[in-house]
């Protein structure tokens, strides 16, 4: 992984644009556009369209392959050069003319404002019909009539040609993902685009429909993923694959099952036939993308944790085993480790932590926990592994976050105060409502820094009422946050062990070792980060002011702790919408450092400075 | 079509190459390797291994992307350039630095060098293994072991790493096709790399199979096109699937069960696993072609005979329906017209018509015949609806060459000398028999030069012996070339009819104003051609004297007409055994300039001219 600070070339745009600092190689299309300065193109950067005109006003810039056909030689000795095919190698200074055509954008993930440049294009073609005296043939007369692309194409397109063509009478529209015609239409259809964002998650999986032509969501859908039966985690999935070979094709098969659940209501919501969806693009961990694409995952799953690619090839959207267009595209994020998967590199996307020049910590909070550190200098992620406390899967009273699960928790004067999801009976307590009930009894004096209840007469004395619901269960001392039939009968009740708050407090511990071990490798101070990014659902839950207490983020002014949401969803989104951002999702592998924790000789005395709340 | 002289560009290669002209855009590469300049290169001319050095002396030539790569910006100004990445756009002149390393070469086609440079290249790999200070993924660490070249690579590649690679304790054999991983195999495999190139005929098919390590034919075999009962020429099989919407798809089984059953013999023969075999390359013509992918040919077979595409994309064997290598890579020969494919293509890339500087013809005689006409100044095609006289099949007693056919003839004095195949009892007559026999009878005089038997009693006074032989059947007069019973009664005799002579007629005259209009249109004399090369297997028996007797070639010394084989199957090895052949291949569809005759307002005065035999 490379990434450092050190080896960045400086780029200033004129006339009014910043001055940026972008690593060698990055085209100067990518990083005017990366940096809000908009260059014309509608070509989507593939060096056809010859609109991204700039002029080289200090440095040296090679002159490229396509730049003689764009400029005269007198021009190309002027410093001209088109900016998709220029790689800065050392400082420039660019001259960028003013806009001739005004991009159309979207806002998406943390704020994000992404320029319509979707890799899907369609043109409507009125061809010249073949006659003795020009017999070019079908697939000739269209790619003639977008002589301004170069473009690859499927013999099952072809196949399609010759009776299309003449039906419609020569009136058809072009299908072009990237730099390839996946299809023909009769007639004129340019105005349905359609694209689908997964993000296959071990929990849950989401769909979002896009139109492309708008940049709008469409539909949107979310269900369990099949694999549940096998599994909570991906430790538990990858472990049902190595104990029994046919275990593999039926977690694909339940992964692309769910998929294509998806796709279908989705489809039907938004009233978009299977056929107008031309691209889609997935954001997953490592084990989900292996297991959907059947890829054994068992190396993942044991020491030294090697996935089998950290990049995958663009594919079809069957490879998926969804059913849309027939030669739709897909694409899967790259991942930066087996524990740092395409999910989080969606994230970091999504919420711009390569480019923001502040300090930020970005975590999503889950079995797996990965956290990333910096800014648009240097960036540095690692993953803790956090166990399943957060998805209240090892705590007495845990449930999932459904109807009836406490998901807030507040101790006011002699009072417990619950938030129940659906204002249902309480069943019992997801994992915000762990959280928030650990940093209430920790607030109240009940949990002593180190996560022990304390005595009984302590207590007694501390707090009389709420000392009540401090009663044991087998022995083990409990905190009820609420009974079932009469105060102090603990049957049924919803409760809080000091079992489950050890879980907690080992899941934190892990959590705060691995940012804490960031900020070290960074060489920075906790009081610099400027901003933490709670991410994916479950971080949209937590109480900042509870993660804060104990101790799960860094101690800092709460409006600096944000909820990011399902960033991993709006990664995908975003590719979707811009060929750019997919390049740059592409490109976040090799800025990004990725840093494992588990040969660590420090590890050990820093999880164990973690594990108590803070004072 | 463009490929007029005028726009190359000259290029002179130093210390002692020859000078040459190139159509503008060509690379120096290839422009050197056509010309038998060799230029040092291991990658196939793909801008990766950087070893095709050469500086310019004269002429100016853009820097490429990979150019600054390879040189110091001291050597660039030098003039230093990557030759592979070098479009010549004006006149150049060229120092070429001395080969580092002797490639090997195959002598293929009509006596054509081929430099050993076939697309598929097996690297072995001794991979180190992953530790947790190594965590790059199986992937990246084979592309990081081959890091001279930039490949893509499939899922379903990407699906076998995990096992493969530890199963083999990280010791493997990486197979590249052109810029793709497509396999990757356990140990070291790289002894064995094979591919099998298809001359798919109308009538035969013919498959080759080549060790392309060594250049060597390992296994050749050929069968009948399986699509026989569907008819003996392209319009027929055109027509039938016009007629019945389910024929084609059985006309596409039927070709592909043709190739597989071909594959199948040659594995065998040659032991060679299918898995073994990277890469096909087929010749057929336009319908052919269109039959085996399943595209619908019945533009092709209707004015203003349109093909569906005439240059195809890179497919899979699996498109041909062959079983090798599951990722083998299937080229299709680019066709110049719907009746002038890419069987002609094929066959022009062999007999080196657009790199030879004498006058040829090239003439491809059958039901469609095919000609050329150039040099490598200019080259002009087009194609002659001979009928099926030469395929003997509206020949009363016309019959396949096979055993009993009739296929060579000799009127000495008064005896009828007849060459049967198989020297078995005659049969019928083929194509080269009927060819000889019209060419002999014109000699003796028994035929006048407007193709009419002279009167009986003119007969019996010019030759009193052969006369006997002249008779008549149904009020049609034959001439019997071997009685079946008693001389004098012709049931069941092998003769040839006034009816026959006329069909021969109309079909050289066919070819005769093909080759005629093509003189013309270059604006050259008949007694400037030097070359007359008869292609396709007819071509192989045809007798030149009989050939010039009739008209059906022009008169030339004799030694002039060449007999060229199987050419079609001879381009297909080539583009097997070079990458930079397949090039040249793909780049001949823009050299050759195809002359459609059926507008021509002269064509029926010249048809009407070519019909007599030559005085």
């Amino acid at each position: 992984m490379t990434g450092e600070g050190v080896g960045r070339v400086r780029l200033r745009f004129l006339p009014d644009g910043p001055e940026v600092r972008v690593p060698p190689g990055v085209s100067l299309f990518d990083a005017a556009s990366w940096n809000g300065v908009a260059i014309d193109s509608t070509c989507g950067g593939y060096g056809t369209c010859k609109k991204c005109k700039v002029r080289i006003v200090e440095g040296e810039l090679p002159v490229s392959a396509v730049d003689p056909r764009a400029f005269t030689p007198d021009e190309l000795r002027d410093g001209w050069r088109l900016a998709c095919r220029a790689q800065a190698s050392c400082d420039l200074v660019i001259d960028v003319p003013p806009l001739q055509t005004r991009p159309k954008a979207a806002t998406v993930g943390v704020g994000r404002q992404v320029i319509l440049r979707p890799s899907v294009q369609k043109r409507y073609l009125e061809l010249s019909e073949p006659t003795l005296q020009d017999q070019a043939s079908d697939l000739e007369r269209i790619f003639a009539a977008m002589d301004d692309l170069e473009l690859r194409v499927g013999v099952d397109v072809v196949r399609t040609l010759p009776q299309l063509v003449r039906a419609s009478d020569w009136k058809v529209t072009a299908v072009v993902v990237d730099d390839e015609l996946i299809g023909v239409e009769a007639g004129d259809t340019t105005g349905r685009i359609f694209g689908i964002a997964f993000d296959l998650g071990t929990t849950t999986v989401v769909a979002t429909l896009l139109d492309l032509s708008t940049g709008t969501p469409v539909a949107v859908r979310s269900i369990l993923n099949r694999q549940q039966p096998y599994g909570a985690d991906v430790i538990r999935r990858i472990s049902a694959t190595m104990m029994d070979p046919t275990v593999l094709p039926k977690l694909q098969e339940l992964a692309q099952g769910t998929l294509a659940d998806l796709v279908g209501e989705v489809l039907e919501h938004g009233e978009v036939a299977p056929e107008e969806v031309y691209e889609v693009a997935l954001a997953g961990n490592a084990t989900m993308t292996q297991l959907l694409l059947g890829v054994d995952p068992e190396p993942v799953g044991v020491a030294p944790f090697i996935m089998a690619a950290s990049s995958y090839p663009l594919m079809r959207a069957s490879d998926f085993g969804v059913t849309v267009h027939p030669r739709a595209h897909a694409h899967v994020f790259p991942a930066l480790g087996a524990y740092v998967g395409g999910d989080i590199v969606s994230g970091l996307l999504a919420s711009g932590m390569t480019r923001d020049k502040r300090l930020r910590l970005f975590i999503d909070v889950g079995t797996n926990c990965e956290i990333a550190l910096g800014n648009a200098e240097r960036l540095l992620t690692t993953a803790a592994p956090a166990g399943p406390a957060f998805e209240a899967a090892q705590i007495r009273c845990g449930m999932r976050a459904a109807d009836g699960a406490v998901e807030t928790v507040r101790i006011k004067d002699d009072e417990v105060e619950l938030g129940v999801i659906g204002d249902a009976t309480p069943l019992g307590i997801c994992g915000s409502g762990l959280v928030d009930a650990v940093s209430e009894l920790v607030k109240s004096g009940l949990l002593d820094h180190s996560g022990r209840f304390i005595p009984d007469e302590a207590a007694a004395e501390l707090h009389p009422v709420l000392a009540e619901r401090l009663v044991a269960i087998e022995g083990e001392r409990i905190f009820v946050l609420a009974w079932a039939g009469e105060p102090g009968d603990p049957e049924g009740a919803v409760y809080l062990s000091q079992r489950d708050v050890r879980e907690l407090q080992f899941a934190k511990a892990s959590i705060a070792t691995g940012w804490a071990l960031l900020v070290e490798e960074l060489g920075v101070k906790v009081a610099d980060i400027q901003q933490v990014l709670l991410a994916g659902s479950f971080g949209s839950y937590l109480s900042p002011a509870s993660a804060v207490r104990i101790g799960l983020v860094p101690k800092l002014a709460l409006p600096r702790i944000v909820a990011a949401g399902n960033v991993a969803g709006e990664g995908a989104k975003m590719i979707l919408l811009s060929a750019q951002e997919r390049a740059a999702a592409a490109a976040l592998v090799h800025e990004v450092e990725y840093v494992e924790l588990s040969d660590r000789p420090d590890f050990n005395d820093l999880f164990i400075d973690q594990l108590a709340f803070p004072a």
